[in-house]
């Protein structure tokens, strides 16, 4: 049963509210309305598109890190919980992907989750060691990839770190990155 | 013994027909004399430097690459033999590394390696499915890094590739990929 407009525009709200990563698509189709009914709905109640809302959520984010300048993460950074969790989002665009076949190139994706990884120890000196990573599903042009990064185990020399990049819900890359940090007691002491 | 005008400036150009990829710098070390020497003696061989070299020998490999575009191989490729071996250089540029610390980001290094993989096959479908890598020692800002890709098995859908990257004779990065590809029979049959 459709809602009717005010109930559409309150229940839009709360969608929003509880994922501001949805996109208009989700939207129109969890309404069954038009895209177009969305972006006035959305106007009128002064909530702006996804790319903008990811970049609002991102720059609360960058504050916190310590082992990078912000403009180095690759993607925007939407969740850091520092030494903890991190998520970021990456849209897709022409320069990341092969031009014959327009799936995105390895490296991008590679490049979005390691850099969360540098981004989420919160040291200044972090290197990568070692990576062991699958690409599970082409990414195609347009997409949005959503990477999870999670600490699985600490050392004292060595972060380990799992990260899963999704599109939608499915899963398109998991990687596991052993990360080098020299611990700041080593440079005090 | 330091050679004479002549003599070096013929052993200059017999060095630089051994290894086209040879630094001012080292030819400065090899003959005991300054780089404005080195300069002027190449000038004068007329060899041009090191990156217009690279380029050079770099051009007439591209017309075999059947897997993506000449210009989406990161750094110059300057040997191919399809489906065997192939070899990439890259300068690291200050758009390649942290702003902290100038060390070269790993998404850098990934591309390199995983681009060349690509290129390597001489296949119209190729997608990278799993690589293990490592980061052996810090790459710097200046730094060129000479990666060497060369096929260890075939399967009828992969192709099992290791990389060597080295910077002079230091190996600063080590990678294995499982490259996925769809042969040309299945295409046509």
């Amino acid at each position: 049963m459709k809602l009717k407009k005010n109930e559409r525009r309150q229940a839009i709200q709360q969608a929003i509210d509880n994922n501001p990563f949805i996109t208009d698509n989700e939207l129109c189709e969890m309404f069954q309305v038009s895209i177009q009914t969305i972006r006035l709905d959305r106007t009128h109640l002064n909530i702006p598109e996804l790319r903008k809302r990811v970049k609002l959520v991102a720059e609360h984010n960058y504050d916190q890190i310590k082992s990078m300048e912000a403009n180095e993460v690759i993607g925007d950074l939407v969740q850091l919980k520092p030494n903890h969790t991190a998520t970021s989002m990456i849209e897709i665009t022409t320069d990341s992907v092969f031009s014959k076949s327009s799936i995105a190139r390895g490296h991008i994706l590679f490049a979005q989750a390691n850099s969360l990884c540098v981004a989420l120890i919160h040291n200044p000196t972090v290197l990568t060691q070692e990576s062991n990573i699958k690409f599970l599903d082409k990414v195609k042009l347009n997409d949005t990839v959503k990477a999870e990064a999670k600490v699985i185990k600490q050392t004292d020399k060595h972060y380990f770190i799992e990260v899963n990049s999704y599109v939608k819900d499915n899963l398109v890359f998991k990687g596991n990155f052993k990360m080098f940090y020299i611990s700041e007691d080593e440079f005090n002491g």
